[in-house]
């Protein structure tokens, strides 16, 4: 239909360009001119002027049959969800937060009582992590759920961790460990499969509670900059791992200009999620590297912290930041050294 | 599907509720305990402290097909709808708009070049308000186009204007005129209708600038703020005006615990607009009480501010504040009183 003149004829696909690619493209123009804007694009959050302390914003959205699956995806579990997955980009920023707002669209397959799960969840996890909900939007869909998240914080400006300050020397750390989230998906969707050829089956998830709750309830990282601030230490770089470990330190390494090595005998992987890759015929290094959804943090320490935090089993360093011209580079178990991608690293090809 | 037990069988349907008491009963347990929070939910934007000013917060959801039809709305023109409703939630609590968050979730329908003049429209919005895209979210869609903006914004604490402080005698002001975009809605869903049976006829918009202006470019009433300004006029509570004149003063008698008076004579409706309601059989003035998406503002002042601006042509007194004790009223040209409603007067009822 032609009723307006429309010059956006279909020419390029947005899939060309990759979600990083296309937010470059997009934002590339505007230019940031308010005195109180500190931080725009580009970090875990924006930055602003706070009384004393920063003011912290971040968004995500969240839509159905791309980010969840409700057939497996409990709504109140998904609520949670959907504060932590934003507190924890507060927490990238070494931040606490304070404020939020929920915006859902929703089709009318969903009850009242279906809407009341997902805010008891929401509920939950403002409760836990200490936010007031102040506002947000309700509206229609034609087809699904979209639920649309902001979150403010504040941070101390001496303690913000930037994206762009890792150094020739500090060390890799990161919190937690890595890739069960991932595996949680696949016996999540591997259950479904069964169930659709043969309802009659009952889905076997006994013994992977730690691979399901990592999926389906991942906690915000909180606990973790308490810990760092009892040991006195603040990151010089920090991001949350939404995208999986490498592609996480490659954006580490392109803001602090920087090179960033891993070293694969260091990433951490629970053996549960161990045994669960052997069972599904996947090498749970890749999956650590790549899978996604883990929400913890990569941070960049001064070598003169590493004393402090090398007893704590919450933390372990995966690898150290060189100078750019040495590359980004995942060196294996063997010794050898191979270009880290954002995919994981090309071992993941042999997949 | 039963992977896991779901608790939200289909029961209530959310229509039956309505978009305010739905949000009523999904928000009514949380409760704001951080010291930052000024004001959470109920207002057109949370308040929170900020350096020397208040700090506001405002979110707002945009769904294809039930927010815009692209079929006549061109994507440069939705982006800078998209900015400027949200900027008009930061006008009404009297503040500027400073910094911005755009999500989108896209479907594979959508070409670069599309969302090229999606935000060409953003920018155009952002330079017009001033205003700083500090971050956002880009997703994928199963089917169309979402497109959720979170604004920031400051005020003077002297001078934030909540829907709660309206007073009995005090007086009812609109800015600029309303229907418009009513009116513009309904030029642009006949000339569909006429295309769709025909695509061979020439769709006829000629003549109808300003009410598909206010249909698809509405600008935000910044302009409106800066005359109050300059006339040394706080209001004494205000609400931005997108659901209709009448949903909005039945919000400011709520919260501010009054009633409200609204005189049809004094409604302001542009010429155009009365020409297009006759050319469409129907009543212009039950479209401005409740067609919506007018963007203007509703405020009460104090009756010693009436000198002020009682000749300024930008602004209309269309009514009054009585003791809560005398309800909602409609004064009708004929002098009959009927009580106001959410979907305009009684009147309604008749088209």
């Amino acid at each position: 239909m032609t009723l307006i003149d429309d010059k956006s004829i279909n020419t390029t696909p947005i899939s060309s360009l990759g979600e990083f690619g296309l937010i470059e493209r997009l934002t590339k123009d505007f230019k940031c001119e308010n005195k109180s804007t500190i931080k725009g694009i580009g970090d875990d959050c924006a930055v602003f002027k706070g009384a004393k302390n920063y003011k912290l914003l971040s968004t995500d959205m969240l839509v159905e049959g791309v980010h969840f699956d409700l057939s497996y995806t409990p709504l109140k579990h998904l609520g949670f969800k959907a504060v932590a997955v934003n507190v924890s980009d507060i927490c990238a920023m070494n931040g606490r937060t304070s404020q939020l707002t929920i915006s859902i669209a929703v089709s009318n397959r969903f009850s009242v009582e279906a809407l009341d799960e997902l805010y008891s969840g929401i509920k939950l996890a403002c409760k836990e992590y200490s936010i007031d909900l102040v506002g947000g939007d309700t509206t229609s869909s034609l087809s699904g759920l979209v639920i649309s998240v902001s979150v403010l914080g504040e941070v101390d400006p001496k303690k913000i961790t930037y994206r762009d300050g890792a150094k020739v020397n500090d060390l890799l750390v990161v919190t937690g460990d890595l890739g069960a989230a991932y595996f949680g998906l696949q016996l999540l969707k591997r259950e479904k499969e069964i169930f659709k050829e043969n309802p009659n089956v009952q889905p076997d998830l006994s013994g992977h509670d730690y691979a399901l709750n990592r999926q389906l309830k991942p906690e915000a990282p909180v606990k973790y900059l308490k810990i760092l601030e009892e040991l006195s230490i603040t990151p010089t770089s920090m991001i949350d791992i939404s995208d999986g470990l490498s592609s996480e330190a490659l954006h580490i390494s392109k803001a602090s200009n920087v090179g960033v090595s891993l070293q694969e005998n260091k990433i951490p992987i629970d053996y549960t999620i161990m045994n669960l890759a052997s069972e599904f015929n996947l090498n749970p290094i890749a999956y650590a590297l790549s899978g996604g959804e883990d929400y913890e943090l990569l941070f960049s320490i001064n070598q003169k912290d590493y004393d402090k935090l090398k007893k704590d089993p919450d933390f372990t360093i995966v690898g150290y930041v060189t100078d750019i011209s040495v590359g980004n580079n995942f060196i294996a178990t063997d010794g050898s050294i191979h270009p880290l991608t954002a995919q994981g690293w090309d071992g993941m090809k042999e997949q």
